[in-house]
C-alpha cells in the first residue's frame, strides 16, 4: 500500500514517517511506498521496506494533490498547515493551505479507484469564544481565529466526504504538541516548547505569558500513536462523527517548570525569563485549556502519563545540545 | 445604497426584494439600487424609489460575484442555495453553489472600498447526528447532510470574515419556511408546505411522513422581518458569534392539519392522503424539531404568533386558486 504524508518535514510528520518506514505495516497491510511531501524536501527516514519518495512542493498548486496521491494510494495523513499566527497574519495563505488544499486532497482521494483512508490533523484551536470551563465532546466550536475556523471547516469536509463514502476519513484535534525541537515558529503556542527546550539546550529563553497560563498538551510520540490508531479504526466505530479531541494533559507554566526542575534540576529553570507579550497573552487567553475526552478514551486513544516523561522523551529523542 | 440579493427569484428573495423596493430605506439609509440575482431572471417588484436591476446567471461562474457587487455595494443578502435533497443528489453542484459561491461573494465584498453588510441565509439543517431533545444556542452542529455541512461552513466563513473586519456579516439559521407557494421543490421538507397549499388550492396531496412528524417552522413574513433586523443590528450586539437560530414554531403534521381545519374547514384536510416514503421519512427523522432560541429573542428577533396566522397569511398573500 502507498501512503502519502503531507507536512512530512514537520515535527509530527517526520516522526510518523519514521515510524511507518520502520513498521512497514499498518492495519495489517504492508506499506510498499511512502510519499513524503512538504514545502521543503522532507528527509527520508530509514526504511525497513517501503520505497520512500520525498517531494518538495507547494500544496496550493493546481494538480499537486492528484499527482501526490496517484492511482495506487491507500490513504493520506494530511498534516500540512499554516500555523495559527501565520494564518492570522496572512489570511489568503491560510485559506489556500488550510482550507483549499485540504479540499483538493479530499477530491484527489475521492477520485481514487479504491476508498482510501484520510487522517486529518485538526486542532483544539477550533474551540473559541464563550466556552465552558471544561470542554468535552459536545462543546460547540465557535473559533475566533482563521486557523481555528479553517480546521473546523476541514473536519466538516472530512466528515461529509466520509459519510458520502468517498473516503474513510477522520479528524483528530491535536493538543499543543510538546516538546518541539528546533527553533521557535510562528505559532502563538511556540513558547510551550521553548521554555523547556531552550533551557535544556543551555540557552536563556523568554516566556511571554503569565505563570498561571495553562495549556492542553501531548507528546509527539502519543500523537503518532494516536494517528496510526485512527487510521486503523473501523469506520463503524466512529459512529456519525469521525472527529474527536485527542486526550492530553493540562498544565500551567508553573507546573511545566516544576516538571523541568524535577527532571533536569534548578539550572535550566533559572534560564526562563518572564517578559509578558500582550499580543501573545491575548491569543492564549482565548484558548481552551481543560478538556474531558471520554469519547477518545472509550475508542482506545492514548494519553501521556505525565509531563516529566514528556520532557525525558524530548531529551532522549530530539534534544540538541548547544553548549 | 446599492443592495444585492442572491436567490431573488426564490420565495423569500422575492418577498425581501418587494419589501426593500417598497420601503426604500434600510438602517436609516436610502436604498438607491437593488440588484436581484438568480438562476432565472427575478421579477422586478414595484419600486417606490430604488432602481431595480434583475440579473439571471450562474452563481458558480468565475467573476460573477465581483460583477454583481460592483464598487458601490452596501451589502448582500445571500439567499441563493441548492436545497437539501438537491445537494445530497449532486454533491459537486452543492459544493459549488453552497460553499464556493458563498466564498466568492465574501471575497467580492472584502474587496469593496467600504465595509459592506452580509446577511447569510443558513439553516437548522446544520444540526444533525446525536442531538439533545431540545436544541439551543450552545448545541454543537454535526451535520449529516452535505447541505447542512455547507451551511455550517458558510456560517464559519461569514463569522471569520466579519471578525477580520472584511465585512459586517451574520448568519441566520432559518426554520423551514411555510407556506411556500408554487410547486413542490427538491427539498425533503417540501411536504410541509404542500399539505397546506395543495388542499387550499383545491388539489389532493400526498404526505410522505407520519402524522407525529414535527417540524420547526416560520412564516416568510417573519423571515423577511428578521433578515432586515439582522442587517440593521449593530456589529457589537452580536458578540463573538454573529450566527443564530431564528425563533420558530414547532408543530406536528397533526397540529398543522388541525390549524388548517380551524382556518379553512374539514374539506381541505380531507384532501391530504398519507403515503409513507421511507427515504423522505429517514431524512426528516434526522432533523431537529424543538429549539430554544433565547439569544435570538434577546436580540429582538421576531416569531410567528401561531400556525393559524401563518395559514391565513398564505391565503392572503400567496395562494393561487386552481379550482
Amino acid at each position: 500500500m502507498h501512503i502519502v504524508i503531507t507536512g512530512a518535514a514537520g515535527f509530527i510528520g517526520k516522526k510518523l514517517a519514521a515510524r511507518l518506514a520502520r513498521d512497514c505495516k499498518i492495519d495489517g497491510q504492508t506499506i510498499t511506498k511512502l510519499t513524503l511531501f512538504d514545502i521543503v524536501e522532507p528527509e527520508a527516514p530509514l526504511s525497513n521496506g517501503p520505497d520512500i519518495l520525498t517531494v518538495a512542493g507547494d500544496i496550493t498548486d493546481a494538480g499537486i494533490a492528484a499527482r501526490l496521491v496517484g492511482d495506487d494510494c491507500g490513504g493520506v495523513f494530511h498534516l500540512a498547515a499554516i500555523v495559527s499566527a501565520g494564518a492570522e497574519e496572512d489570511f489568503d495563505l491560510g485559506m489556500a493551505v488550510n482550507l483549499e488544499a485540504n479540499r483538493s486532497l479530499l477530491e484527489a482521494c475521492r477520485a481514487l479507484p479504491n476508498v482510501p483512508k484520510y487522517v486529518f490533523a485538526s486542532s483544539v484551536a477550533g474551540f473559541g469564544g464563550n466556552m465552558p470551563a471544561i470542554l468535552d465532546d459536545e462543546t460547540e466550536r465557535t473559533p475566533q481565529t482563521s486557523y481555528g475556523t479553517q480546521k473546523v471547516i476541514g473536519e466538516l469536509l472530512v466528515t461529509d466526504y466520509s459519510r458520502k463514502g468517498f473516503l474513510q476519513g477522520c479528524s483528530l484535534r491535536l493538543p499543543t504538541v510538546v516538546v518541539r525541537p528546533g527553533k521557535p515558529n510562528k505559532a502563538a503556542s511556540t513558547w510551550a516548547s521553548s521554555i523547556i527546550r531552550e533551557p535544556l539546550q543551555g540557552d536563556e529563553v523568554i516566556c511571554p505569558v503569565r505563570t498561571s497560563q495553562a495549556m492542553f498538551l501531548s507528546s509527539p510520540e502519543i500523537i503518532v500513536e494516536n494517528m496510526i490508531k485512527a487510521w486503523e479504526m473501523p469506520a463503524e466505530s466512529w459512529g456519525m462523527v469521525p472527529s474527536i479531541t485527542l486526550p492530553g494533559l493540562t498544565l500551567t507554566v508553573e507546573e511545566m517548570l516544576a516538571a523541568l526542575e524535577r527532571v533536569a534540576g534548578k539550572e535550566p529553570v533559572n534560564k526562563v525569563k518572564f517578559v509578558p507579550d500582550a499580543h501573545i497573552q491575548k491569543i492564549c487567553d482565548g484558548w481552551p485549556t481543560t478538556f474531558e475526552t471520554p469519547r477518545a478514551e472509550s475508542l482506545g486513544f492514548s494519553k501521556d502519563n505525565d509531563y516529566d516523561q514528556i520532557i525525558r522523551q524530548f531529551m532522549e529523542n530530539d534534544m540538541v545540545k548547544n553548549s
